[in-house]
């Protein structure tokens, strides 16, 4: 059966991330309906993606953010982030939160890379966790971090 | 059907955030009623919107508060944005976090201006949740800010 | 039908709130019945709030307590606010937290005050939102604190 | 009817405070029932309380345990508390947390003591809050404190 | 009847700890079955220990991590922790959360040590609380420390 990807992404990013979460998507040969949600801030992610899940019966979600880089954004984000925790709990199904902070780029060009390759990675993340439990399990222990240098093994 | 967006609002707040909210929405062209609840302050607003969700059947809820400027009050307004989001993912329904804290501007004219922006532009997101997931897609990774200027999109 | 006020206190406090909580509804022309519950510390509060309106049907309830000063009583009072307001979403019912810091006065005399004078206010507040959500819409944003001077509103 | 005492202990901690609960509940002229439960480390004792609840039928818990002095324990001990909270709220039973952190002693005579002390003082809290939930009101706003002297009360 | 521990592990680590619980489960001489579960990160754990308690029926899970040295990583692994306990009180069934920090180490060798200590000490811990909840009792309030020195007992 076609597995459905909930993709919610919000008006505060600047960067549009639902464009490269569709690319990856497109670029796969897995046949996936998209559903999208757009809403005003991190903060409003959760409600969106457990909408996705309950109203639009996506069988995982991206949570695409950009959070500021003021202590108050370090604080919604916290709070996004258990909010996205917690509908993963309610739903049993996955949420893979792709948040860029403001501050993690030196230039809105290496932000602009930053957001895209994570974005592009956690997507190809979220397909394989729609196949199986252990789709990952190759890469496991292995220091993979996704917009950055993997960190590698330590044997 | 008319829909209902409930306003909750406080005493604890320095402006009357509740009039502006009423404004965006009499302003707007839509048939909306509206269910107002008033409390102490903003601790007192999650359960004042799962009331107003559940014992007024609002379809959306605008959650007003301007949050003070010391630590303990930081904290309150952390608690307070985990709780509206509970409440969020207990009934499925948004609730947009209009909060203001009261060291965010450096006047009490500026402070006036933020409020009020920050207000009638929430309440505009609100109306265009309950028409769509997607009614706010064409700003998504913009760069949009409510209250301040947009931060713009990075292409 | 006569509304019940739920009272829960502490031994950890070091003014005798529940005295002041009585007095106002004594002193209010409502008929109202208290429920009492005493417990060591604020942490203890939650349940103890989650009992009086299980257990002994109380319409709203005070939580009253003293949290101390050092970091560890800053952390302790953080998760029994967080506490009561999960409480409030499972119930529906609001809890007035009247917590008073035990570093908030600068000498024993005005902490008395403080204490004396938030939980004679908040008290007043549970009375006025037994009534209507809207009770307390005639202060909405006018910068009202209970137990220090309030701050006004911002036109 | 014979009353169950719950006591979830670790093995972090660096004393054995079973004992001293189990010796308060000894010296009370109570008939009590105790069901002991040992976990690894502080994280894993909410569970242990729900379990002890709920598959072996406690009428209240004590969670004993000896957070470290670490940045990462507090952060530990925080995580405990909330999930402490969550299950009295879940289950509607009292939990007291007997928790003693290994930098609030200057010594380990003095943290010995400190530990005994606490766990005595809130095993007989805990036998108090089997009775009634007014049996504990008569040391209300005294500003009790377990295991160390009391604060007294402001009048 | 034969047990079943869950193991949930990251592709973000960088040591290979699943080898290692699998290890400690076959030099132990119990019939125990294991239930694998891979994931990108520690936020994605929780969600992973509820699919395989709800989903394949697992006993017992071990959450296996080792979140970064940067501030968003303790937040991070904060908030795993906090979905972890909230899946355990969802089920009612333990997971031993095995988190090593990437700073706990001062060398990449003494990282692996601890690791492959913690995690292999946790998963004795594990099959020890599938036997009874006194299964550990032997050692509690002794100081006990997996992956480091243990602290020893105060008496």
């Amino acid at each position: 059966m076609t597995k459905t990807i909930g993709i919610a992404d919000t008006m505060f990013a600047r960067v549009d991330m639902f464009k490269t979460a569709k690319k990856a998507i497109d670029d796969s040969t897995e046949i996936i309906k998209i559903e999208r949600y757009t809403v005003p801030g991190v903060k409003d992610l959760p409600v969106a993606c457990k909408k996705l899940f309950e109203e639009y019966n996506c069988d995982i979600c991206l949570a695409l953010g950009m959070p500021g880089d003021k202590p108050i954004d370090k604080t919604c984000v916290h709070e996004a982030s258990q909010g996205l925790i917690n509908v993963q709990l309610m739903t049993g199904k996955h949420i893979l939160e792709v948040f860029v902070h403001l501050d993690e780029g030196k230039s809105e060009k290496e932000l602009f890379k930053i957001t895209t390759n994570r974005t592009y990675d956690h997507t190809l993340n979220a397909i394989a966790l729609l196949k199986s439990k252990t789709a990952l399990s190759k890469n496991a222990g292995k220091g993979i971090r996704q917009g950055h240098e993997n960190a590698g093994a330590i044997d």
